[in-house]
């Protein structure tokens, strides 16, 4: 048994939903322990919420900054392996390059930041600190989309021709804003939630599904992004063609008014060869066509099934794993490259170690800004690059 | 017991998968008997065709011509009712209008024309004779499309906000036009199939099935085709985002080349309350889900459904109906209307028998003649007017 | 082009559902044609039934025995080469017996008789007169139900160790009776619908489904057979357990009290080496998993079925045939059949011509009659024999 | 923030499937710390499985008797809250009955006991010493089982008139036991499996689910019990006809040969008003169907369901949960037990902690006795008192 690794964790406290996942997620396997935090918008409100779940007290803080500086003065043998970020959009920037700054790593929530500037600045302090930093795109720690990027980098479906990856979600249908919601509230307003709506919250996600699993260097794109709330200053649907380097095609599809959707992430991939086909909401399936047979329905944990996917499988096939199960495989792959870096002075490379890292994280921020530039534009393409 | 209808039929020889089908449609409920015919491309095809299916000699003919010459000549109660072009899409025009002009009711198929300006010339000479004239866009005969467009009229998902169709079928995957398949091969080449290829084949259901069930208008187009199979001229595979007057959008996809799908035509339409989400191989239910309530599985026939649903259905819930009765409605809204013409001396409306008329036919050629254009342009939008 | 059959048909006037299914399944395909009938329970009732649907005059007659005497003394070229039954399950028996003693070929309802000894005496007759006999279990003229079969048959699940069967229905869920259902009416009582209810109706098709696909011979049963709906006569609800010849088990469960079921008729069967899952409700669909390896989804008429199941298809995969093409099916077999005792005057073999025999009929009615009596036995097991 | 609760366990070792599931289980939501343990057969296994999971050396015992002396002599505020016992079946009444008897709180697998005669003594003993006695049947802590019981006390589908329940998984089809599998093996062995093969390791999970969703109390049982695996003493597939108390009737099938399944647990329940449909595989859905509308899938944690499924809710709908989150729902029940008794000196309700107490594990016990009766007598029916 190695020991736990020691986590603070900043943003999170009460009626946050993504902390208490995080939180969940490093519990499940046992890897992790919360050592201190800084866990709400205000000082006060952060303290009540570090008592909640049983925070000492001398880790408890009220600002990110006394967090910072409590730990840079601690020695190592208590400070935090690894500072958890979960606060606002607006408020990841700051934090996260004062940490990194001074030495820690850090995961992150996406998306990263709120420009490509921002984006790229914080790459390069990650770079040369060398410190290791996660992005939390939580959907690429599904087995089965790990077996998807298996089966497209073998070579199973053959050269990708049409990616079609939709996410749509309800909960903005009706006027929640002007609810008691705290979720979307700061999500919708541009100063918080950045320059896009529903292509930040859940666009970036498409897009790093369709990375991770394909493998493709997006070109252009041409969108399409329309706010139908009421007074709502953001996009909260969007329609999108894509291009790809090689000459494969793409059709996006983002809303968070599609009524009758709760969570519904679905990706197709078409080959030349073979066709893959997931959703977020049946996660332990993945349908595989090949171009010349019957549809198979592969299920997580079954034999036959890539190393990297079963790695990803804590249970059986037919005992179904869910988004906290996802969201804890990325911490596996945090907690392996940390174990590394202390074992053997050195990150651990993208197959030993599966997570999202800050390359990930750039990209999403500069595929949001293109989304947004392309929207207001009248020429078809706009280009990534 | 009214009289059977006569009809006559120019195309559907053998080897022609779509003739059989009318043929089936139309012997289903017992309202037709076939009683003329030129069926192929070539009089001795056409004639062995004639007698493949039991025609009668002196009504077996090898070209069109003869069969519009011979069709004329005949006393009323022995002439064809109505005549069914089933021929490749360039062989529609001409011989539509020449029916049209001699007076006959005609049903033909889609799309109808290869240019608009063909379309509005035989719309014009449809509306000066006063005939019938249908466009077998089959796909809006199934009872379930008909009670989704019944419940968007009826504003049970509220306003329209959002279109997503798709149209994914895979047969063109691999290089087919290589090998001996006479249905891909005159879809493919330019002369023949007309401008566009998988837009022509299976884009125009689809945009003829947004507007059926919504009523929407659509205003402009952002299209991206592409032809992936080596050699191929004409699309094979399409991405579009579309707005719609009124502000509603909508996003696109239809492709031949979708390895892993059969024939996989699904439209959802996302309103301010509710979503309707059908998909064409699983065509007996509907789901409906209210913005603030759970999905619904409405099926085919079942109580509670509109009256122009239930009227479409043939078999009690539970007993799946297909293709073939879809195409049969259509075919029974044709039949009304002529018994009414006769019966009446006017023309049904479109409530009292439904089937898609010449008006589709010619949006749906406008439809694909400014897919293509866009497709070519660095605009992003083009306007459908 | 062969001349079309002729059928007389008795029963299936007004009102009466399955009448217009036998009639629309022989329309299909251009092989039948209707030339006399006798539709309905009473001669007034049957004339108007057969004027509704054009017979001529000289060939609508008010009772079966007309029918029967008018048939018998026209020339060969005009009388019936078929007679199709479609009456009340009371009124097979004696029909059934003068037309084939009259030497006439009969496709009959199931379930066949009331009694093991009038379906064995039947049977005799038919041995006796060599004519063809047909007992219209539809769902076995499903292509994927024969696809299923030809797979059990190659070994592809090995040897057959369980099948779990289900037949639910709700229709009568509530008290149907007391309303104006003329379906539900005799089915209900003893004296027209035979000694069972639910397991005459739709426990018979779950019999001959598995009977059909697996082949094996049953050996004995233990049945526990339900009345749920007040004042019901008869079972509308069993459940079974099976033993078959070799080994194999099963479980069968048969109900029309199923509420939010509408005719959902499933099989599995569980080999050695895999299993097969077909539902009627998605019947163009099954479900084949070998033991080692993912589910695969074969679909109706796809590269790679049996030449049985792909004889049994009208249009391409991903195009849906639903229950009147599966009752096609029978009559196509059935054609198949009379042609070649005109041709080459012997009859078809199960191979050349697929579609239930007389011998299935008598199971049929075996089976139902030993459910029965196993529901009143104490004894746990009764023998088939 | 409340203390951790301290839990000890027994069996759960290296290999063990089910032990690590218990851990991640309580690892879930902070409840729980593990302060000892016994986790394997043999005293040397035992302290390195200890070691593997980082258990204290002085706690990390080879024999669960030392463990049950080392807990005893410790002061409260170190000793185990509660014991759970993961050890194969055989291994289950000797310790839990120690462990009682000392007065320590018991979390044990199912199925509880070999015997109903120890099943009773045990009862007996919990009753003498008012511990807390839970036993893990983990299915129906799934918030959709609970909202399935919900609705059937709330009378949503009226009297339940049937029940339909199958648990097939697949593992067992093949000669497993030959191998290496120490999952499959003393499962199959009468000395240490119990009486029963898959009836006591899945047929009793079906039971459980049936008595907790419905309430039902079973009458009597007619049970088949087949041993299909060659050499196999144990059945590996049953099927059996249920009866309960007030006139409701039940169809069950188990089976581990079940090739082509996975862990496949399905119940429905039909009702004079409705049905009521929920897969393991697909545990965030639950199916109703009313009798006189259209089914209607109910989403875990969605607006409309009952406080009893929203509170066993971690995450927004459309976000899976799954086969842990279940198990941990137990634990939660378990946790506010057992803070209740020390708070306030007394038991939870079962509506105030939710959780399998003995007296299922009892009944469970009964149950699967009793099929083994059944299947081995000529009776049809075998009373369940």
């Amino acid at each position: 048994m190695t020991r736990r690794l020691r986590y603070a964790m900043v943003g999170g406290g009460r009626d946050a939903f993504i902390g208490a996942v995080h939180r969940a997620a490093m519990a499940l396997d046992g890897q992790y322990e919360m050592v201190a935090g800084a866990l709400s918008s205000t000082p006060q409100r952060s303290r009540e919420s570090g008592r909640d779940i049983g925070l000492a007290d001398d880790r408890n803080h009220g600002t990110w900054q006394e967090l910072l500086a409590d730990e840079t003065s601690r020695p190592g043998d208590q400070r935090a392996d690894i500072v958890v970020l979960v606060t606002p959009n607006h408020l990841h920037y700051e934090p996260a390059r004062a940490f990194v700054d001074a030495g820690f790593h850090v995961v992150c929530d996406k998306p990263l930041v709120h420009t490509t500037a921002q984006a790229e600045d914080l790459a390069a302090l990650v770079a040369a600190r060398g410190t290791l930093f996660a992005v939390t795109y939580n959907y690429t720690g599904y087995p089965m989309v790990r077996e998807a990027r298996e089966l497209v980098s073998a070579g199973a479906i053959g050269a990708v021709r049409k990616v079609v990856v939709e996410y749509h979600q309800g909960w903005l249908a009706g006027a929640l804003e002007s609810s008691d919601n705290k979720q979307s509230e700061w999500r919708k307003d541009p100063a918080r939630g950045g320059p896009a709506g529903a292509m930040a919250d859940i666009g970036s996600h498409a897009e790093n599904l369709v990375a991770t699993v394909t493998g493709l260097e997006m070109e252009s794109l041409c969108a399409d992004l329309t706010a139908f709330g009421a007074g709502r200053r953001l996009d909260d649907d969007a329609g999108l063609l894509l291009r790809f380097v090689g000459g494969a095609r793409g059709v996006m599809s983002a809303s968070q008014i599609a009524a009758g959707h709760e969570n519904d992430l679905r990706l197709r991939v078409i080959g030349e060869r073979g066709l893959l086909d997931w959703r977020q909401e049946e996660p332990n399936l993945l349908i595989h066509a090949p171009v010349d047979g019957p549809r198979r329905t592969l299920t997580r944990n079954s034999p036959g099934l890539s190393e990297a996917a079963r790695r990803a499988c804590r249970l059986p096939p037919g005992h179904p794993e869910g988004f906290i199960e996802a969201f804890a495989n990325l911490y596996q792959g945090v907690a392996t490259d940390l174990r590394m870096r202390e074992a053997h002075g050195r990150a651990a490379t993208t197959q030993e170690a599966e997570y999202p890292r800050i390359g990930d994280g750039v990209r999403g921020v500069r595929f949001i800004e293109k989304t947004v530039a392309s929207s207001a534009s009248h020429q078809k393409w706009t280009l990534l690059r």
